[in-house]
Formats: C-alpha cells, sequence, structure tokens
C-alpha cells in the first residue's frame, strides 16, 4: 500500500476497486466529522472575533481559543445570531434596558443549562432507543410477513419456494439500490470506519443525515430479509451519525460542541451507545466500543458511554414492556438456567476446547471473509462487472443463501426455517436435544433441530458449516450489515455442537459428590458465542454482552476463560474482522500491538526504518536524477538540502 | 496546602500530623517503584553500556534505547552476568566453540520466553489468589474462633462480654503493633496511593516486600476481628507490591521489566488483578480498577487486566471448591432472587429513590470520614498525644465497637452478633421478614434480625445507623483497612430497609396484568449496596462488581439507573473517598472533572490565573525586596529577568 497511491481521489466504482473507499483528509483541515469545513461557523466565528478584537485586549495569544469559544463570546455571538438589534459597538450597550441584560443573562443560563452534557446524552440515548426498536418492530413485522406469506403457501412447493426467496431477495436489492442512491457510505459495518475516524482521520460526508437516512432504512430492509446480516456495526455508524448531528444542534447552546476533541468524546459515548441500545446491553456496550474502537481511553469518557447506555438500553426495554413485548425489563435472550450447579469442574477441558476451537474458527473466518472481498477484486474483469451491475452481486448471493435454506430443499438438514434472532433463542435452550425421545413438538420452537431420520448432531454441524459460508458472503454484500451477530449465531451453533457431543458421551451427566448432575448444552452455546465473536472481533467483552443478552452470569469464568483462550489464538493468527476490513478498504490503519505485546517494547525505529532512502538533493545532476528514476519506483521523492545526512527516518 | 510544604520531610510521628505521609520525588529520578534508584540494574547498565559502546557505532544517539534493552544487548549483558568467561572484547569471541553459541541461542530464547507478559501476568494471578484465598481462610476460621469461645462462655455474661471485646481488640492491637513496627506504608487502603502512583508520582518505600508482609499479615488480623473493616482497597496494594516485586524478578530475563512505562503498565493490571482476587469480579475488578486509578486508560492494558483478574478469580474460587467450601465455581454471594419477573416497572421510583438517597449518604459518608480525620489533627494536642501513644486510639475504637455489638445488649437490636460477610448474605436473603410470622429459626441466619419485641424495620435501620459511624471510625484506624466492604454492608442495609418498608407497603405485592408479584426485598438490598459504593467511591462499575458477587444480573438495569444517581448526586457533593484521602494525606493530586464537565471546557488558564504574581526581577533594590517579604507569606519567589511580562502563568 503506498501512501501516495491511497490519497488519490476514489470515484464512484470504488467499491470493488482497489482505491480507498472514503476520502480522508488531515485533522487540522476540518471542523466538525462529514459536515465539510467551508460550512463550519466555527471558522466564521474565528475570523471575525479576530477582526474585531484583533487589538482590544493584550492577552489575546494566550486567550486564543476563549475568543473562540467562552460564554462571554458565546453570548455575544449568539445574541447577534438570535437576531437582537445589538451592533457591533460595545458602546451601544449602555443603551439597554436593565430588564433587557436581565432577560438576556437568563437566556443566556437557560442555553447554558440546556448545553451541558447529560441533557445531550440523554437526548442521543432517547433518540437511539426510539430508533433501535422501531427498526427491530418493523424488521419483526417483516419477518412475521415472510413466514406468514410463505405458509399461506402451504400445499404447492412450488410457490413455497417463490415466496421463500423473492421476500428477501426483493428487500435485499431494495436495501442495495436504496444505498447507491442515498448514500454509498451507508454500506457495510461502521466500526472499522468509525475506529479510524477515533483514531484522528476525517471521512468525508460520513457522518451526514443522509447517510442516517440510508442506513437506518437498507439496515431496516436487511434485518427484515432473514439473512444473516448483524445489526451491531451499523449501529455504532448511526449511533455516531446521530452525535455528530445532534452536536452540530448543541453548538447553538455551547461552544464546546465544535471542538474537535470535544467531538471526539462524543462519538466515543455515541459508539457505546450504539451497542449498548443494539443488545440492551449497556455495560458490554461501553466496554465493546471501547475495545474495538480506541487505543488509549479518557476515563471521563467511560462514565458518559455507561449514562447514554444505560439510558438508552432503559428505554429500549421500557419501549419493548410498552408494546407487551415482554412482561417486565428482562434481558433480550433470557436463557433460565439451573443455578445451583451451572456447571462441573470436570467439565472445564471442554470450555477450554471451545474457547481454542473458537480462536481457530474465528481466524478462518476473517482470513476468508478478506479472501472473498480481494478475490472479487484481484479480477478487474469481474470487478468492473459487478461495479456496473451493482444489484448483479447482493442478488446472487440472497438468491444461494435463499436457496440453500428453504425449509422443505435442504433447509430441513440445517433448520433453515430459523431467522437468526429464533436460531439464537433455540440454541441457548434448556433441553438436551440428543436425548429428547417423543414428540418433537414438545420442544416448542427448538422443534425444527429435531429431524426424524438424521441426527441432531448432524443437523447443528450442517447448520454451522452452511452458516459459516453464508454468513461470510452474506457480509460482504453492499448493504448495511454487521458482522456480530451471525458470529454469534455460529458461536452458539458450535458451543451448542460441543455440548450436544458432551451430553452423548456422558449421557447421566457427570458424577460429583454423589449427586449426578446433568449436562447443559444451552450454557456451552452461550460460551461458544461468547468465545467465537470474541475471536473475531478481538475484545473480551463478548462475555459481558453475552451476560446481558441472557440474563445470567453463573458460567462467567469458564466463559471468561473461554473468551480469553480464543483471543490469545486469534490474535496471533489473524487481525481483528475490523481491523481487516480497514486494510482492505485501504483506510489510513495503526497496527495494533496485540495481546503478547510487552516484548514488542525492544522494538526500535531502527529495526524497521527505512536505511537506503532514494532522494534529491539541491545538488543533483540530471544524470543522477534520470538514473534515480529509473531504477526507483516510488512516485515520491524527499528534497534535501546536502547528502550529508545518509540516514532518514521516513 | 503550599507546594514549599508537601514536598517537607515526613517524619515518623506524620501520621497525625499534617505533612505528607510519604516522600514522593519526581518520575525521573526514580527506575523502579518503591525499590530505591540507586540499587536499579538499569543505572548500571546504562553507565557500563555507554562506556563500552560510545565510540562503536554511529547510530547511538538514535538507537540509545536499544543500547539499553534490546535483545542483541541483551544476551552480551546476560551471558556476562551469568559467568561466562567472554571478555568484553568482541575479537575473543571468534575463540568459542559453535556448541557454547548453540547453548547460549537457546538460553536465550528460553529466557525471552520466560520474559514474556502472559507468564508475569499468570504468576501474579496465581500468587495473588493463593495470597486471598488463605487470607480469607485464616479470617474465617479466626472468626469462628471468635464466635465459638464467645457461646462457650453461654451462661456467664460478663466473660461473655469479656470474651466478645478481648479477641479484636488483641487482633486489632496486633494489627496496629506490627504495621508500625514492620512497615507504616502498609497503613490504610491503598487506592489512594496507587492512583498518585499511576498519576506518574513515585512514593518511596511503598512498594516493597515490607510492606507487603505488614499488609498482608495485619490485614487477615484485621478481618479476623470482626471489625468492620475491607479488604478491597488494602488488596490492590499488595497485587501492586506483587507487581513490583515480581517485575524486579522478571527483569532477569527481559529488559522492558525496568522501563518506567512498562512498570506503571503492570500496576494497572495489578490494580485489577487486587480488585479481581478479592472479589472473584474479574470485570468487575478490571473496570472498578481503571476508574478508581486512572485518567487516561491505553486500552492494551485492559486486555492483561482482564487475563490476569481472570486467570486470580478463577484459581482462587478453584481453592474454594477445593477446600470445599462450595461444589463448583459459583458467586461469592450467591443469591437466588426469581428470574421470570424479577421487578415490576412500578417499582423503579422505589430504586430511583434508593440511587438518590446513597448519592446523599455516600457523600455524608465522606464527608464525616474526612471530618473525622482533620478533627484529630486540628487538635494539636490530642494529634500529638495520640501519636506518642499510638495503640490508644484503635484500642478506644475496637473497644467502643466491639461493646455496641455485644449481642446480649444493644447488639440484640442491631444484629450485632453478625460478621460483615453473614450480614451480606443474610441482607440479600430472599425471604420478606416484615411478612415473617412464626419461629425466626426456619429464616436460619437471617433469625438474628427477627427480634421478639421490636419491628425488624427499626432493627435494620439501628443497624444502619450504628454501622454507619462505626465504619467511618474503625477505617481511620493506623491499620490496613478498606472502606468499600462497609460501605457496600451499609448500602445494602439502606436497600434492605426500603425493600422492607415497600414490602410493608404493599404486603401483596404489584398488581400487574392479573397476576401478583411479591415484592423481594433482597434485591433492593443489591441495588442499594451497589448504589452506595458507587456514590462513595464515584465509580459505576460497583453494579458489575454487584452482578458477579451475586451471580445474578437480572436487576441490571435499575441498578444502573440506581448507581448512575447516585453518582451524579454524590459527586457534585463531595470527591470521592479515595480522592478524599489523597487530599487529607496531602498526596499530590489532580482534581477529576468530574461528571458532568463538558461545560468545563470553557474555562481557560486565563480564567484561574493568578494576575499579580509576587516575584524578584534581577534588577530588583533591597527596599523593594524587604517590602515584598512583609507583605507576602510565600516562602518561594521567582526569579526573572525584568519586569516586562505582568502576565505570569504559575
Amino acid at each position: 500500500m503506498q501512501p501516495s497511491q491511497s490519497l488519490r481521489r476514489g470515484g464512484e466504482q470504488s467499491w470493488w476497486g482497489s482505491a480507498p473507499q472514503y476520502q480522508y483528509m488531515p485533522f487540522e483541515h476540518c471542523t466538525s466529522y462529514g459536515l465539510p469545513s467551508e460550512n463550519g461557523a466555527l471558522q466564521h466565528r474565528l475570523h471575525r472575533d479576530a477582526g474585531l478584537r484583533a487589538n482590544t485586549r493584550p492577552t489575546q495569544i494566550y486567550g486564543h481559543y476563549k475568543q473562540q469559544f467562552s460564554d462571554k463570546e458565546q453570548d455575544t455571538g449568539m445574541s447577534k445570531k438570535m437576531g437582537s438589534s445589538e451592533s457591533m459597538d460595545s458602546k451601544d450597550e449602555d443603551h439597554y434596558s436593565k430588564c433587557q441584560g436581565c432577560v438576556r443573562r437568563l437566556g443566556h443560563v437557560v442555553r447554558r443549562k440546556l448545553g451541558e452534557d447529560w441533557i445531550f446524552l440523554v437526548l442521543l440515548g432517547l433518540l437511539m432507543a426510539l430508533v433501535s426498536w422501531s427498526m427491530d418492530y418493523v424488521s419483526a413485522k417483516s419477518l412475521q410477513a415472510y413466514k406468514w406469506s410463505y405458509y399461506q403457501m402451504q400445499p404447492n412447493l412450488p410457490l413455497q419456494y417463490l415466496v421463500w426467496v423473492t421476500f428477501p431477495l426483493t428487500l435485499i436489492l431494495f436495501s442495495a439500490v436504496f444505498c447507491h442512491l442515498i448514500s454509498p457510505q451507508a454500506v457495510g459495518s461502521g466500526i472499522p470506519e468509525m475506529k479510524t475516524i477515533l483514531r484522528g482521520v476525517i471521512l468525508k460526508e460520513y457522518l451526514t443525515l443522509k447517510a442516517f437516512v440510508a442506513k437506518v432504512v437498507a439496515l431496516t430492509a436487511g434485518l427484515g430479509s432473514g439473512i444473516p446480516v448483524g445489526k451491531e456495526g451499523p449501529f455504532v455508524h448511526i449511533a455516531s451519525i446521530c452525535a455528530a448531528v445532534l452536536s452540530k444542534f448543541m453548538s447553538m447552546f455551547c461552544g464546546v460542541y465544535e471542538t474537535a476533541s470535544g467531538q471526539l468524546d462524543l462519538l466515543v459515548s455515541a459508539c457505546a451507545v450504539g451497542v449498548g441500545c443494539c443488545f440492551a446491553a449497556p455495560v458490554g456496550g461501553v466496554l465493546f466500543s471501547i475495545e474495538v474502537t480506541s487505543t488509549y481511553f479518557a476515563v471521563r469518557n467511560y462514565w458518559r458511554g455507561f449514562f447514554a447506555a444505560t439510558f438508552s438500553a432503559f428505554v429500549f426495554r421500557v419501549l419493548a414492556v410498552w408494546n407487551k413485548d415482554a412482561v417486565t425489563i428482562t434481558a433480550l435472550f433470557r436463557t433460565n438456567f439451573r443455578m445451583d450447579f451451572p456447571f462441573d469442574l470436570q467439565e472445564l477441558p471442554a470450555f477450554a476446547i471451545i474457547g481454542i476451537c473458537c480462536g481457530f474458527l474465528g481466524a478462518v473466518f476473517v482470513y476468508l471473509h478478506r479472501q472473498v472481498m480481494l478475490g472479487v477484486r484481484k479480477h478487474k474483469a469481474l470487478s468492473q462487472f459487478l461495479a456496473k451491475h451493482r444489484l448483479l452481486y447482493p442478488g446472487i448471493v440472497t438468491f444461494i443463501i435463499a436457496s440453500f435454506t428453504f425449509p422443505p430443499g435442504i433447509g430441513q438438514f440445517m433448520a433453515g426455517e430459523l431467522m437468526p434472532r429464533e436460531a439464537i433463542s433455540t440454541l441457548f435452550d434448556n433441553n438436551t436435544w440428543v436425548k429428547h425421545v417423543g414428540d418433537p413438538e414438545s420442544l416448542g420452537r427448538s422443534a425444527v433441530w429435531i429431524h426424524p431420520r438424521v441426527n441432531v448432531i448432524i443437523i447443528i454441524f450442517l447448520f454451522f458449516i452452511m452458516k459459516f459460508w453464508m454468513s461470510i458472503v452474506a457480509t460482504t454484500m453492499p448493504i448495511p450489515c454487521g458482522g456480530f451477530m451471525p458470529v454469534f449465531v455460529l458461536g452458539a451453533a458450535f458451543g451448542r455442537l460441543v455440548g450436544e457431543i458432551m451430553a452423548m458421551l456422558f449421557p447421566d451427566g457427570i458424577l460429583f459428590d454423589d449427586i449426578i448432575y446433568k449436562i447443559l448444552p444451552g450454557g456451552y452455546a452461550v460460551i461458544g458465542a461468547a468465545a467465537l465473536t470474541g475471536a473475531v472481533s478481538h475484545t473480551v467483552s463478548t462475555a459481558v454482552i453475552c451476560f446481558e443478552l441472557t440474563g445470567q452470569i453463573a458460567h462467567i469464568l469458564p466463559m471468561m476463560v473461554a473468551v480469553i483462550l480464543a483471543n490469545m489464538v486469534a490474535q496471533s493468527l489473524q487481525p481483528s474482522l475490523y481491523d481487516s476490513i480497514i486494510q482492505v478498504k485501504k483506510l489510513p490503519y495503526l497496527p495494533d500491538l496485540g495481546w503478547n505485546q510487552l516484548s514488542k517494547f525492544t522494538i526500535f525505529v531502527e529495526d524497521i526504518m527505512v536505511r537506503d532512502v532514494k532522494f534529491v538533493s539541491a545538488t543533483c545532476t540530471y544524470g543522477e536524477l534520470r538514473t534515480l528514476l529509473q531504477t526507483t519506483t516510488v512516485k515520491t521523492l524527499p528534497l534535501v538540502d546536502s547528502k550529508g545526512y545518509p540516514a532518514y527516518v521516513p
């Protein structure tokens, strides 16, 4: 990746091309994210203030920022903006009546109170909870309609197939078209881009209202299609847009929202809100967003993230109660494992194996995901063809996925009927499927996992294998889609697989202290889900998200062990999914040091620097220059004073 | 607090005096924490290397650090240290046989592997788990002996009283004497000091083996006495000492353990381990240590904290299983609330009230705690008397506390019989005490809360009031003692109080959807405990610690709301307990901005700087100087070139 190339302007067809998808510009040239700097009110005010006050105060250099942001200046700026008749000349102020001054001061206090931090966070939380809930509501209704229309065609198999394939196809194509027309920035997860932004890079037009609309509508369509795409990554993006737009609105009241550092702080909280209100997991949301997006973290943001994410999750769950989805505030995928003896110490090796295997599987997932994206790009003809016919790729992918999951077809051997959320709640089920005898209908929703002729272990295995490639391919489609939820389903399936095998090997449970406790495959599923998502995203807070999603914390220690083992394996094999996407999209990227980086403190610039630097000196002859240009491929050459310094740190 | 005074050398009698308790020195003068810089191997090597290689390489300035730490240099340094006959002249190397080189390289690889990060973390976790478990074991046995000897004296009331008072008195006095003799640095919590150290200040002799021994032994005695002192703060200190000593040991293998930044990183992980293995709460431990000790946090430390804390908590709980304390790995104070309907939305106002009240109570706790410490100090005669007779204060405090809790006396109205841990597990009890009829013995341990003639609500109220001042006074004693656990008990009692009142007001529970769910006072107790500890320590992660301690997460959202409300109230009234202790001890301190600090970004240096700076210029006359010295009280005066710059930023 040459730096000169990555600065090239990305064209319309850049999605499949090798050019970077977004244009970015260094920090200092921008005022607000995604809001182009020429509109920034900040610069206007800066100029005005500079002209106005250049020679009024001697401390101007020290009080430079104050000139722009402080309340006193704000006050002057505000009242001007509000259309009051105050002239620029300060002598006129004497003519004001006391009453007007009082009103102004009151207005100032009110404005200052409204500009306070917690109001912003409450508004952000409320907004995101509403968005999250309505999105869930609409996509749930869409899935209901999908199932309903499928069952309506019951006796007629071809018609059923037609419905089963057409419904997601329509929604995914709509999603792709909508994104393409409204805002191509809405494509993809959002976490890699936010990571880049929080590293100090400005992605142009990434945090705009247009992207918000495109992402919300297209994501709802995508979630409503039943195709394995996630909600989490896009939600981080949506929350960040909300924060950016809201901070533009709030900057009316308080100047601090216009500073770059203030905005970065708000974006960090926004990421936490995004994850938190997506899963109703405030603690996990805060931690996950810290791990995924930050390198250095200001603890003051932690508090704000908690505040906003809790408020958001709270409203999100209260809305569910209000809508009678739940009787009270409970977890999203509540499990009901026995608590007095959740697992035996002798089961720990199995949990460790889940962790290690999930580490490998996570690395394979990231590797294949990258290969799919790079593979299409490598074939120039193919990528150009796909870029021209944008709907072809999502259409084909959706068609294939829907065909494979068609319940009367191959779908019957892989529980194809289950939508992602149903899959999670059945996999976290309290029953042991291998030991189930009699009517499968008594299992409720989980009945689809029991096939009259095929062993349930083979069904789970097939489900895992099929969903593995489906998830990889689905998350490369040009629609808003996250990888977290599909991976979570995969992990749950893998954990359940191990759990059912354990239950088959030890059908009577493990003897301990003369009491026999049965094995709980559901617990294995929870651990697998946490471990695989942890491995793919290189985080440990997925364990916390799992507790909050399931509402049970009894498995905490084995789960933490499994997640840490998975991380150790995955981190030494592959970058995280988000870093991998950053690399594929050629966004500016700073590699992480990984989990065992202490020994890397002994690497110095000397060890990695380029010693044989090509350069042009002021005394360079034409012949030297020509030889130089012929022997090298670099496009930019440093011009130096003299040849005296052969060691140059690039 | 004048800066010149705070640098004065703290004498022997500094505990009650106004001089700072520790001497501290700027960062750059030290190599390792608590390990005096004159012994630091780093400087030795630095000098040797400098002498050895000053003129061998041209890149020495760039490769400066490499000269000290890199593996190649390490290799040379190590083999010299190991007593091999290698001379300083590099020409001699040719005489070495290949075999020797091979062995050396193998040794190098092994040493490098042993120096890896995770080995350090595993060792630290293992060590701390062992320390934590043995401390728990010994103090539990001590409490058993206490109770046993008390019951042995059953018919004889005066003898019972004698045993009840003498036992804790002996242990506390032993603890105080032991600390005084071995290491006075072991007194107190440890979190304020670690916060100061992680801000970059060196506290001399704070992280030594002596302090470790003193803290472990004295803390065990303190915990075994039944007096309300906590284990958490001291554990952070103990873990940090372990990390410092271990890193000195590990620096044999890898030079990075000697760098200041490397050591700070390890101390952050150590704090997490301290909290994590104290409560078997890895997630909460990591978060609490971040919130309490850091301002900016490197996310790479987060991972290591998680790794070490999980390992530690895991070993800690496995030891409990091995010792047959528990049948499998479960939470420390496992609760057993119903999960299908943990609480009703209509109970939310009660939770919010608990949060707000706990905020006020937390602020009162911190205020009174500071006033007790400052009050004694203010009376010069008293403080000198107490400093001379060191055992008087802890003796009197213990005597009073033990007398008040004497079960046949006032203790019967305040469940005085209960030791702190028993109090927690009974307060988290699943029964509703106000509605209990019949034999109190059916409640098990909780029977002590039921008095035949006094309402249980009054008992809880009395318990809360009495324990409130007892906890405040007990944590000011000159022994190793934390404030977390006593506050946790107080919070649980307050929550239970509200819960029992609610259960009395709504004896049939709250009607919802034609099903009546009873109120669970135990859930209120958990929320109260989290809210009050959160208010006192200004953290939100106490909620996470609560989940991990109780093993139930069903109350997550109301608990988060209560904790956040408590924080909002407490943070706007008082500093956190740890900051308050930092101020009282006159440690160097950087005030936090608090939870709503965004508006404070508009405060500039200009707003707070001293404009009328007293200074001596080079052209100052004797008369001017005399006037200056007569009119001011400052002890240090800046000497400036000329009087040209009236604005000076202090």
